[in-house]
């Protein structure tokens, strides 16, 4: 088929000519509707410009519909040259051109322990969790985006397959499409993937992307309760499935791929299974979007070099001071701490969180040098269905959010987490110290010494992370001569604090009195 | 040469024809001691009974001695068959006859977080911390073994090359004997080792067998201060250092391997290194003795196949309840806190705890199904040299330790640590509660549900860890029907407590009013 003919089946792909960086060109080729367009089904395409190649994995839309899309991370005009082992989806070629955007692109790892858009944008997460808003009806996902884009939320966990509930198998709410071919239990063919349940998941992706919200798309979850059959599919269809869910969704710059929701519930999938649908995301994946996996009791090797970044479901983690920084240590890898209980008033014990207690914790990860991701269960809404959110941890989440981005370009680092629990920031610079329940009245001010040096001086601010005020302390303080471990302020004074629960410490620097050496320290613990 | 021959000439091996189960037997041969015997020495023994075998390696001791030393496991007649690249030393062949003892055996990992003896006996480590005791004088070293006999610990960190010190270089203090060949840095050959300096440690990790004491003994260490250039080695140095070692102490029962102490404080070293190191001690140590490796600020990965259990130097994880569960399920292994801080007057902040404190620390790490060793620096004593101790953790420690042997035979479980954070024991028989900090006046009695029942009974012990007082509560505790979380005592009834802090409560099944069925309970966090 050449290139005008192809052009002329499907004049779509006119308007695609021209894309934006970091959006999604789409080839859209004719092929085979008889039989099972799913199976042994081999597309791709490579896209060249100058040295930089990508072939993204094709897929089978429906009705005698096959795409490849593409997300072009350059701008300029980009070659592709189509493979299939079906000839007329075969050594299709052409051209498109990439032209500028504001898209940022797809967020990656930066700094170890941080995150940052393609664009080098710093990407600090501070995500929520709606399982299943993408299985509602229209008007309640139209209330869901509506309630994000009055919250700080940049992040999103979703489940790509519904959960078995009564709700989803009767009334008004019962849902007709599924992930394969099929209505039920007793009829689903999990040979054949349903193109429209995911051309609406893709649309949802979308709107999400739209409003800058990353989404960590859950591949694999347990809660079928028997029913369904999804969580128990053989493992070829799950490799089917990966591979068919990353030639769809990889070139969203919004994607994060989430193995699965407490894996270990999942009983006839193991850690090794994992390993290898790990390995099988990166190979369809062209353009590395982050990939992690969410536990429940058997905690997966967040080491092993297919992961990403570390998406943690235990509690203690967030209720002490201290652990993040361990956890980063372990690890060598950010940190987001994805499950932390719920603020809610549910009768599961996970869901019964104060709006204090939840933002405590995220205060707790973000001191780490960590991130936490929310979630309400207030009244049974929001964890599951989206709609609207009625906790009172959002908005402090989002000051948060807000003190975090003027803070330290490179994220918060723990300082001298050994034996000072509750500072982060960046040594010399920025100190962030957050005091949790503790009703502190005083803090001497005192500095763990590396890279301070006498002279240096500091402003602070009080920050009342309940009531959302940041309050500047009139005076500036200015360091005598360090000591082996610790710098104080020249006259000993201390920061008055008002004696209530949830109060945090900014330390900025502002300038020195004069050039002073820098004291000289050690290595030790 | 014959047996008779070698016999004639080594009239020793005669008196260890018979060997007692786990103790060493030991080949000496004669062969050249001109030129470095060190170099290009290839020898080993394959020892038999039945269908097992070990192979042990065998190393030079000096003076045209050569020996390779055996620990039988079984009782009966093993043979032998030696090899070497040396003729005089290759196909020497012989018996033995392993008789019953009361030794135990080499210490193994046993249910994944805990430990036992090779008979099976449980193995709860209560260790101290003396790296430098083996450098001392003689006399300071008999009164180092002496203080032990009055200690409860039972496991020893040492190192097994000195660190530089002016105290080690001048004076009465002054060591005449190596680990190679030499008296300082301008003279030490690093091809040839010095055998008197390993037969006098032997000796030492002997006399702490004799008492009972497992020896983590430290490879490698930093500490050098560019003096005698033990810790910037070459590659091809520590493989034979490491070679050399193992063999001639894997054959002690007491034996465990600490590849190193604050391994990336040994710059030129790196986690690929200690890969290789950690590997060669598992080739070369016929019994598989525990092997770990004990950290400063870069985390070796504990998950590595050949790391037995994790070697752990992190403070936060002991300050604060609740990490121990947490490190159980990221490495699945047993945890071992080594590192503390020390209760002690020093001028480092590590070495300045209260006794109170270290003994807080202690019950924190096992009730969180952990372990953790003692160190003690007051008036600079103890961890460095041995000597007294005159802390007063030592005996809280031994009191610790008695609870714990009298507690489940297969140590203490973290109970529901998803959300509770300082219990520990087994479900349904026994349950250790810590408070730490906590002035608690009164704890209702309300356990965590999983494997109670209404009706079953519980006695209480009130435990004062600091005053080790134990004293039983007069009344019966008996289980209403358990609601979906816990399951509380039957009139909602209170243990009193007297308000002081660091007070723990022992809870011990006594039997049941009558059989009930057990409560169904889910896999939920």
């Amino acid at each position: 088929m050449s290139m005008l003919l192809l052009y002329g089946l499907h004049s779509m792909v006119w308007a695609q000519q021209s894309v934006p960086r970091y959006g999604i060109y789409e080839i859209t080729l004719s092929g085979p509707a008889a039989g099972n367009p799913f199976a042994n089904l081999e597309l791709s395409a490579t896209f060249k410009q100058g040295d930089k190649t990508y072939r993204p994995e094709g897929f089978y839309d429906g009705e005698g519909v096959y795409k490849i899309r593409f997300m072009p991370d350059r701008e300029g005009t980009w070659t592709y040259t189509t493979h299939s082992n079906y000839a007329e989806l075969n050594n299709q070629t052409g051209a498109l051109l990439c032209v500028e955007s504001k898209n940022r692109g797809p967020v990656r790892v930066a700094d170890t322990y941080h995150f940052a858009y393609a664009d080098g944008e710093r990407f600090y997460p501070f995500g929520t969790t709606m399982y299943e808003w993408a299985f509602q009806p229209e008007a309640r996902k139209l209330q869901t985006l509506e309630t994000l884009k009055g919250t700080a939320f940049n992040k999103a966990r979703m489940l790509a397959v519904p959960p078995y509930k009564p709700y989803y198998v009767q009334g008004p709410t019962r849902l007709t499409e599924f992930p394969f071919v099929g209505t039920a239990r007793d009829n689903f063919d999990f040979s054949r993937f349903n193109p429209k349940y995911f051309q609406r998941l893709e649309r949802d992706v979308q709107r999400l992307s739209d409003l800058g919200i990353q989404v960590d798309l859950i591949l694999f979850r347990p809660y079928d309760k028997g029913q369904w059959g999804f969580d128990t599919t053989s493992d070829d269809t799950n490799r089917r499935f990966i591979q068919y869910l990353v030639a769809r969704f990889a070139a969203y710059q919004n994607i994060w791929w989430s193995l699965a929701n407490e894996n270990s519930y999942i009983k006839h999938l193991s850690d090794e299974d994992f390993d290898h649908y790990f390995q099988l995301v990166q190979k369809y994946d062209p353009y590395g979007h982050l990939r992690s996996i969410h536990n429940a009791d058997r905690l997966y090797d967040y080491n092993k070099p297919w992961v990403t970044h570390v998406s943690l479901q235990y509690y203690n983690a967030v209720k002490v001071f201290g652990v993040s920084p361990l956890l980063r240590d372990i690890y060598k890898k950010p940190i987001i701490h994805d499950e932390i209980n719920y603020e809610g008033n549910s009768e599961s014990r996970w869901g019964q969180l104060s709006g204090e207690e939840l933002t405590r914790r995220f205060w707790i990860a973000l001191t780490g040098g960590a991130y936490a991701t929310h979630g309400e269960i207030i009244d049974n809404g929001w964890i599951g269905g989206g709609g609207k959110l009625t906790g009172s941890s959002p908005q402090r989440i989002a000051f948060l959010r807000q003190i975090v981005e003027a803070g330290p370009a490179k994220g918060l680092t723990p300082i001298d987490p050994a034996f000072v629990m509750n500072a982060a920031g960046k040594k010399g610079e920025y100190y962030l110290y957050y005091f949790g329940d503790d009703p502190i009245k005083e803090w001497p001010f005192v500095l763990p010494v590396r890279d301070l040096s006498k002279g240096m001086r500091f402003q602070v601010d009080v920050i009342d992370t309940w009531n959302m005020s940041i309050t500047r302390v009139p005076e500036t303080f200015e360091l005598d001569t360090p000591t082996r471990y610790t710098a104080a302020d020249q006259h000993r004074r201390v920061v008055k604090l008002p004696g209530t629960p949830f109060m945090a410490l900014r330390i900025q620097r502002i300038g020195d009195a004069a050039n002073q050496p820098k004291a000289k320290v050690e290595d030790e613990l």
